[in-house]
């Protein structure tokens, strides 16, 4: 069976993403050759040059500031499972303490100058408003994957376009140059690992992670509940597999991602929720691979999977296993360091420096 | 034969240098429990954070802003054995680069907002005056560590004395709460590598590196050098072996460190030159390693040997091998970070936010 058209306004976010500029990436390694260090010296700083010179078409990328990141909530039928010790009612508590700056990415983020916004993609209980908080949940939380499809198509669909509208408001609106994913959502380690067993092919049993922290008993129960979910939902790929198997949050960082790699600028993804959002943008749309910048290594297994999956190097790796954003926040100064190593250092010949 | 007795100030500064608090450390980790988040779940930069507060001897260290990075320069009487491609006048060509902006440590220290001074600790060349730059060699350049002492231990004295000058200027006259680590000298990595060995005990066969890029034959050739040298220094340690085999820029690393400790602030330790001065620190007074934090993991093989030694794990890995304090600067944004969430994250009693 032919896979169903996409939904026009999918279909549109799809097509316009355009490949990143290889030229430009070589340009920038070419001046990395030229300037006053031996060459290659920098290590993953020259390649990161690289990689933002080709996002933005050009071998003087453009400074990564202002840089946002985004938090896209959501809560997770399969909570009744039994997979997570945290009760559902922590993903709109924490919606709160984003809004009020306590929360672990509202410290990182005062600390490296990035804003955070807030989006309820699809928060089981009514969040009150806030000027941070974009406040139109999908629905009330996906169905149980376990059993069911956690969303319809339709559904999938809007939240793709959610996360796509909020890349093109803090881009083309707002001015960001750079966007970071966040996410939060109790139970949400499990349809990202769901979503990324399904695409990458790796067997459930090796990406079963512990999430913000879980027993041996439960996580030999969310190891029987991804195995039933993901040979439930059968060979499906994309804005399906994102219908069966994954959250809003996700469905919104599928999004979000296609949505900077349309603004051309770069996206720097966070751990395994992201990475989930992240395959499935991938599926839609190879060529948003170009845009992504992979913050941190995360300690969930499925975090390897994918990024493997999608040949991406994480810049950095601080057995995190928190989200929310924090190792796309940690990671953003290397990237506004790559950009000015790669524009602003001398060249052995305005330096008068003599090359070894 | 008993060790000969320190200079006085030497001796003075040695012993200028108190213990970190344990007790603050361990109740950063307790507040740590208490911050909205699961337990552990921001690893390495709650560690750091614990790390912090040990140093300031404080549940809430200071932010470690202002910091500085300053940028010892040297030369060495071995580069006459061909153990780098590099021209020796290159050293006193990147002090001008430095002063003017121009190096790759200016780059990252623009970006992340960190002042940079250069010190002339022993450049071979009369090197101009700069404002950025302090101009007291102690002489000019070491002498062949292969065939001879490199330097006397007045000299090494006087290059610990200069270091520990620049750290307590820094930190008790201009104000800066973090001190940063950098070097530049053709030539460096050989005596580095050869404090490392006979500081650690490994083999030089197991920690000659390619500096920032030598080919074969120089690799073999740097071996035989290190090798003698080495077994030529014999079993000396502290101010003895840093005249032995040491640089005049390690040298005065090793005073900055202790500098730095002895003004309770943390000190962001580069690659294998810093590691090198650090070392011969950790051999004067143990106590200093508590106020070390490592930068990043270099890709020279001895620093992996200094850093086992001193039981400290790097913040980033990100195959740098050019120096210049470049590796310190890309973790100080990660130091910031831990500070910010220490002192700023809401508790769970305060934010309203159910435990796990």
């Amino acid at each position: 069976m032919p896979p169903s058209p996409l939904p026009p306004p999918v279909a549109a976010l799809v097509d316009a993403v355009a490949p990143v500029d290889g030229r430009s990436a070589e340009e920038a390694r070419a001046r990395h050759l030229q300037l006053t260090k031996p060459p290659g010296s920098l290590g993953r700083i020259e390649e990161l040059g690289a990689t933002l010179a080709a996002i933005a078409g050009r071998v003087d990328p453009p400074s990564p500031v202002p840089a946002v990141v985004a938090v896209f909530a959501g809560d997770h039928g399969v909570l009744a499972e039994g997979v997570s010790p945290w009760p559902q009612e922590v993903t709109a508590q924490m919606i709160a303490n984003f809004c009020a700056g306590g929360a672990a990415i509202n410290a990182i983020a005062r600390a490296n100058g990035l804003g955070v916004r807030v989006v309820n993609a699809g928060v089981a209980s009514p969040v009150p408003d806030h000027e941070l908080l974009r406040n139109t949940p999908v629905r009330p939380g996906t169905r149980n994957l376990r059993t069911e499809a956690a969303l319809t198509v339709d559904e999938a669909a809007a939240a793709v376009a959610l996360g796509a509208d909020v890349a093109r408001r803090l881009t083309t609106d707002e001015g960001a140059r750079c966007l970071l994913t966040g996410d939060m959502g109790i139970g949400n380690t499990t349809p990202s690992a769901a979503v990324i067993a399904a695409v990458t092919g790796t067997p459930v049993a090796e990406i079963t992670g512990r999430g913000t922290g879980i027993d041996d008993d439960t996580l030999a129960l969310k190891r029987r509940v991804l195995t039933e979910a993901v040979d439930r939902a059968g060979a499906v790929s994309g804005l399906p597999l994102a219908a069966e198997l994954g959250g809003l949050e996700i469905a919104a960082l599928c999004g979000y991602c296609l949505g900077g790699a349309a603004a051309r600028v770069p996206v720097i993804v966070d751990g395994v929720i992201a990475l989930a959002g992240a395959v499935l943008a991938a599926q839609l749309q190879p060529a948003v691979t170009g845009y992504l910048i992979a913050g941190h290594r995360s300690v969930e297994p499925a975090a390897g999977a994918a990024l493997d999956w999608l040949g991406l190097e994480p810049l950095v790796d601080l057995d995190l296993r928190l989200g929310e954003g924090t190792g796309a926040a940690l990671a953003h100064p290397l990237v506004v360091a790559a950009v000015e190593v790669l524009n602003t250092m001398a060249t052995f010949g305005d330096a008068g420096v003599s090359e070894g």
